[in-house]
């Protein structure tokens, strides 16, 4: 099963909790056991998996990619936004997750997160639920 | 198929081989062909495919790695562990690794491990074969 | 379905396409839905998806790596390559992307791209089709 949903960005960084629409996405589906895959067809945002409790922590692992990235450093790519590229590859496209007995295998933390590291945007999310 | 196993660490940050664990589910179980999903349900660890026979190699990415995030920075997050969490999002959460013929392939240099950035823990490991 | 690919690289650090060869894998399969699986069993490089249209995007994407982890920082092990096994955690082994009517779900600035970090030499690439 594929779906792909739109998701506005309202900053340039920004990391934006989708956990609630996958467990909905995977309890709606009729697969029982397998694997989720989450994607972003973008180059300059990411995918990653983290605490949703404290939003203080995904605004520390922002904080931090910038200090590995700043936006404005010296850099080749001249539309200004080669850090939001390099945040991409560092973070990653996607993020594979269990499903067993209709659910999401998700620690007691964790949520997913859509990040953002260029906005504004519309951007599309892909999910492909594989089954076995 | 889908597995958990148990992993005590004894150490705050620590790289835990879990190679030939993963291998022995492998060859134990029914599945000749597909792909080995390796999954840790933490926000403050993650799952690296790097060199086994040195080492010193994972302890340089330990030792990188808290430069790049050092533990004692300024962070947002109270509980003194921000740069856990964000080592685990540069890291990952889970790393799929290819099944051929009742075996995962892996390099000859590469081992399988349960990165540990916030230990000592009790920590879980997901392991999901998918046939195909 | 899994196949092998033998690449040469040239340089030490190089970022190569391999957009274009793995949209014929899936092609000629017979594969219609499902995940294709990018693989490199090496421990000194990486698979990423970045910007293919501007080469100065992965030229920057490799440069902030070597800032992030420069060659020739003090390192535990001797083989004076602990600068590219540190990149290859931080990009990952691997990469997933979607199969949708026996098409790979790429964006339009998407390209997949084996990273090289310690060239040259001669790599393989393990492409695996998950149908489903």
């Amino acid at each position: 099963m594929l779906k792909s949903v739109e998701i506005s960005t309202k900053r340039r960084t920004e990391f934006i909790d989708v956990t609630d629409m996958l467990r909905k996405i995977v309890s709606d589906s009729r697969v029982k056991d397998g694997i989720c895959l989450v994607y972003t067809p973008h180059t300059t945002c990411g995918i990653t998996i983290n605490e949703y409790a404290d939003p203080d922590v995904v605004k520390d692992i922002a904080a931090q990619l910038e200090k590995i990235a700043p936006q404005n450093a010296a850099y080749s790519h001249v539309e200004g936004n080669s850090d939001a590229h390099i945040k991409a590859s560092i973070i990653g496209s996607s993020e594979s997750i269990i499903i067993s007995n209709s659910k999401l295998i998700l620690g007691t933390w964790q949520g997913v997160f859509l990040c953002e590291f260029d906005g504004p945007r519309k951007r599309t999310l892909y999910i492909k639920l594989l089954e076995g």
